[in-house]
């Protein structure tokens, strides 16, 4: 199975993509990672429709059998949330057109299914994305780590793989 | 000018295109309008989908020189305005997707501009877009006459057109 993570946003979108072994339980590899970017000051609605192409090719290259998104968990900054809904609505848009079926996890979901505490620190998340993922180091910037983190989520969510910590 | 008012909403998402006249000032005439609705239950990505699709055809059957789409404004449900952001992103991408530059105003403009009041009721909005479409009945549901109130909102704003009430 191939999850394709991702973490919303409009200036800065994560993407991850993972494979999950279908006879070793627990064995993930990371096949593509990184992020839609745009500059700053980028009018919303070009930015929206750079997501829309960028995740249509990522899809159509990496062939996801499902999505994982972070779901929103906002308290604070309204517009900021608002923003960041429209590119998750254009994000789950394209998933939708090419028949990947869409998985939602909150971020407490993702900490403590990556390391066993619900409010754990971004860093510790990070950690654990880079050890299941076996990989030298933590993938960077943050919101790549981020959506690989939701796709590891849905792996352990839909395997049953133990926790890790 | 021809412009595609949109009141962006899931379940529901109203529209109305308004023809102004280049030469009569304050002329409105009412060229299409209606909704884009989704039965009760149905998974939130295939509405978003649909509501894709369906303005794509509504935009190459209109052709609008602008868009004019009513800007959140929530103070309640974070659920459901996130739900709502997340149409209003699909809405936005297809005007993106078809150079259809986009305007977006709040409920108190709105309600300003047609009716001379910020915080008109609704029902004051609604006879006011029927009075400047010179039309018999308001139109209905509410999502529709709310978009047409978007369109003639821009319409006002950028024609300098006199404000009624």
């Amino acid at each position: 199975m191939r999850i394709l993570g991702i973490d919303p946003g409009t200036g800065i979108l994560g993407f991850g993509v993972v494979e999950v072994s279908a006879t070793k339980r627990g064995e993930f590899k990371m096949v593509d990672a990184g992020v839609v970017t745009t500059p700053a000051h980028t009018p919303h609605d070009e930015r929206l429709e750079d997501i829309f192409n960028s995740l249509t090719e990522i899809i159509e290259a990496t062939k996801p059998d499902v999505c994982s998104v972070e779901k929103l968990f906002f308290t604070k900054n309204i517009t900021t949330a608002m923003s960041v809904a429209e590119a998750r609505g254009v994000a789950l848009l394209v998933a939708r057109q090419h028949q990947v079926p869409i998985f939602e996890y909150t971020p407490p979901q993702i900490k403590q299914t990556l390391t066993g505490y619900g409010k754990a620190d971004k860093k510790q998340v990070q950690e654990m994305v880079r050890v299941q993922l076996g990989l030298k180091d933590v993938p960077k910037p943050d919101d790549c780590a981020d959506a690989l983190a939701a796709a590891i989520t849905h792996a352990v969510m839909t395997q049953g793989v133990p926790q890790a910590g």
